[in-house]
């Protein structure tokens, strides 16, 4: 396990505690490291009607841990933005019967760097991001590509 | 309004209550008749940390009426399937500050037809399904395009 930043789990996780829906999820910050963030949630809480993880529990976690890299990045980059999805796209691979996990890696510094020229020019900028979750034996259970929006609160 | 059906509402409504993630976002079938369905949520238990409705709460509405939307077919048509979500195309196009409300409409009897003929040769079958989520005013400021798989129970 790469070295975590506590300072930022807390943070977001008082962030995403803030979000009601998040909440009844038990949605916690599993790891955040330099790259890559790590989102968990309990099965007890998020199971449908074949026993197995609900599709909209694995959207939203997964939209969760994309938008959770972006915002970590950003804040760490000492911007002050309100960001919000614009679209995605989600796959289910296969039923999952275990904890709810998804993960995401923060963009790189090149691509930071573009981003915030353009929140620098124009007060907002969108990124494309990636999620995925897997199951306890690390099989790809679900993938979501998104689009994000970032706007300067100022 | 059209007609509802009041008995085909309470059904569904057990259904999406069994599942403790739809539970907490407090959904309710709204309408069901003939041809559509209709499912909401208050915005209260569904807010962001902008104030607005949560990607991944209308993420999950929109699953659900799409869904709900071709469950309710199938059980109509006397079909007994397990009802998945392969895949799906999520648009957000602008914040909701009102209720969550997600409208779907039923396959027509044609494509409803095509897919029974599938369950029976093989039992399993797909389908592209749409929905929609508008705001108090009836802006479009979501909608979700779906692939579902059905998977014969027996």
């Amino acid at each position: 396990m790469p070295h975590a930043d506590t300072a930022g789990m807390l943070r977001l996780q008082a962030l995403l505690d803030a979000m009601p829906p998040v909440r009844a999820l038990g949605l916690r910050v599993d790891h955040l490291g330099a790259e890559r963030i790590r989102l968990a949630a309990p099965l007890a809480r998020n199971f449908n009607d074949k026993g197995c993880a609900f599709g909209g529990s694995l959207a939203s976690i997964l939209t969760l841990a994309a938008w959770g890299a972006l915002e970590v990045a950003l804040h760490r980059a000492g911007e002050d933005v309100d960001l919000y999805i614009a679209d995605s796209r989600l796959e289910y691979l296969a039923p999952l019967y275990d904890e709810l996990q998804a993960e995401a890696g923060l963009p790189d510094a090149e691509t930071l760097a573009t981003l915030r020229a353009k929140l620098a020019a124009r007060g907002r900028g969108g990124l494309t991001m990636q999620a995925e979750a897997r199951d306890a034996s690390g099989r790809l259970v679900a993938r979501l590509e998104g689009r994000y929006a970032a706007v300067r609160r100022d």
